[in-house]
């Protein structure tokens, strides 16, 4: 690329929020956190760079082929933040290794993924998400659900789906099937694409391994899910709720019902919907996994879950579960909405004849007074202080 | 590095922040945003990561071996961003090429510094400022100084002072000395360390090639100063006031002398004292340099100044001045002093029977309309609802 073009253009995946867009974003961030502050939850701040290891795959959801790395001058890789939970985990291990009170944390930080190739993806995003640490209880499942819904309500989205699915519930069902490696993949690859046709031929070739209810219940991942009731009341789940070697799988689905009931005392159940075929990256999450879309965006708007085997790696035994808005899509879905979560303002310019400068101030401190935004600009040929309303 | 340390600590010069240092320092952070936004600034976003050329020596004030550097999948040099200037002259460039009505940016972003060696030095650090672009005027360097001034004031920060000095001042004494890049390096050392000693010394051996009027002035440059009247009353500085070979020196000195009375008109003199030994990186101010300090802290809290001749690289031409506020260094001289920018607040428990959800919901709803943290604490022993209130 040619010198004028590097120094005029961002690189791919980067981009300049400007006239409006970055305000915009700035009164989207301090109103959600705002709401994370009111749900309980606490601002940390973790670095940019951090020790690779944190990062890697054993602890983040990004490969490390997608970080920015860099060598240290002690010959330690660094990388730059693709993530923000394996951070705070860190963070809470290093600094609460001995609470056993739960910790909510909040955040608003930008994360880098060196994606090679996939045009029209960012690769810095900003997010504002929570993590509550220390506190296996359904409300604790509950309550980053509630905060998703909050958060987006209070910039004003109204057209969204928060999906809930159960890595405890998938995993129920999935492990005592003992796929080797390949199998496991293709399988949650059809029901991850919910296809059906693919997922009952897959499992036809295991039928003499595996038991017909197990098989039916497996193909039902892929049906359209609704609300809660709907599914509990589903023909293939039936065996989950009859059947002893079920257990695992009815304990999920009695927990994500009594979280359901909490959703509905919090009167958000509109808002929610549930997928048991929901897949979760491999071994990550370990009980709820959230989704949030809006119209007009495929990709997640939310995402989270539980975690529970993820904050022990870094020294401290805690259960944990969070989620995280992506910033970028948000405002993008707002603007295709027609919603500002600021309010385009007017910029008053104070207009002067160079000998009224005293006046001047005086009107502009005034201004500021009033939360009015305010310039001065000094007119040779003016005789007495105008203003003139600018929007902005 | 062991992978246990790695796995809780952060690397050198990077930094956690919890325990209400990080609200304190968003807190902070809005009410300087807010004050800028009344001076009539707009937010801007560059991203992290720009082409390397953008923040190259010509057009950063950071040397290039302090920037971490990667490559991407075309083979183009991209750096974490060091420092927030470049980038917003390179947008203005880009999006504002015709616009011929001045700028006014503000921003607060993390700007990296890969600082060999340097113990105790932050190589991540939050940075708050405004850009002027546009706009040569006298009224736009008090601007940016007033923003400095008020930005502070505006977090509870007393005790501060603001030293501006100008680099066409300085320049308008040196350049004519046609120095070899050697002499100049010496020349401008012996003015930054305030070494009157070595500069007179210095400035003697050159004493056949400079006039003593010169020399004079120049070596006046270490002295302490105050206030401007004190200044331009100065023995020393008499010369420049009646030589007409010091024409250039006398229009630097009467622009500041310009800004100061409008300083004077806005009340806050107080906090401004200048220095017209004050140094900035050579070649790029090319008229006010501002530094701000506070009581315990070496190293200077609000850099800045007018470089007119930046944007212009970019395509645009257009003159700039600009300041920051460096957050890590006010956070730190905040608590130093006592001060909170966030008043630590309350997290309400509510402990409530299981049976007592919905009021414990309901309860919890009406403490988010009044603006109330709080959460939820299921308690099976327990008869009724009761609160209790943490320290957050």
């Amino acid at each position: 690329m040619q010198l004028q073009a590097r120094l005029l253009h961002t690189p791919e995946g980067f981009r300049d929020m400007y006239d409006g867009e970055c305000r915009d974003e700035k009164s989207a961030e301090h109103k959600i956190i705002k709401t994370m502050h009111l749900m309980g939850f606490e601002d940390v701040r973790t670095p940019g760079l951090e020790y690779f290891d944190v990062y890697k795959k054993e602890r983040g959801t990004v490969p490390g082929n997608e970080m920015y790395r860099f060598f240290d001058a002690d010959g330690n890789t660094l990388a730059l933040r693709p993530d923000i939970t394996p951070g705070i985990a860190r963070l809470s291990a290093r600094y609460f290794a001995d609470s056993s009170k739960p910790l909510r944390f909040c955040y608003c930080e930008q994360t880098y993924r060196n994606i090679p190739g996939l045009r029209g993806k960012l690769k810095e995003r900003t997010q504002t998400g929570v993590e509550l640490i220390g506190d296996d209880s359904v409300l604790a499942d509950a309550d980053v659900i509630i905060t998703a819904v909050k958060s987006l309500l209070s910039v004003g989205m109204k057209e969204f789906q928060i999906e809930v699915g159960s890595a405890a519930f998938l995993n129920s069902l999935i492990e005592p099937l003992s796929l080797s490696d390949e199998d496991m993949a293709t399988l949650r690859n059809h029901i991850d694409n919910k296809n059906k046709f693919a997922l009952k031929a897959f499992l036809d070739t295991k039928k003499d391994r595996i038991p017909k209810a197990r098989i039916d219940v497996l193909t039902g991942l892929t049906d359209d899910f609704g609300t809660l009731a709907e599914i509990m009341s589903m023909e293939n789940i039936k065996p989950v709720t009859e059947d002893d070697s079920f257990y695992r799988t009815y304990e999920a689905l009695k927990r994500l019902k009594k979280i359901d009931d909490i959703l509905g005392a919090y009167g958000v159940s509109d808002y929610v919907t549930y997928d048991l075929g929901l897949i979760g990256k491999l071994g990550y999450y370990t009980g709820i996994i959230i989704r949030g879309y809006t119209y007009g965006s495929g990709e997640s708007i939310v995402s989270g879950g539980r975690y529970d085997d993820l904050v022990s790696q870094f020294g401290k035994n805690a259960p944990a579960v969070g989620m995280a808005i992506n910033m970028d899509l948000l405002i993008e879905a707002l603007r295709k909405s027609g919603i500002n979560p600021h309010k385009p303002g007017k910029l008053i310019h104070i207009i002067t004849p160079p000998d009224r400068m005293q006046d001047a101030v005086k009107l502009r401190s005034d201004f500021m007074e009033k939360e009015k935004a305010s310039d001065i600009i000094i007119d040779e040929n003016a005789v007495s202080i105008r203003t003139e309303e600018e929007d902005q």
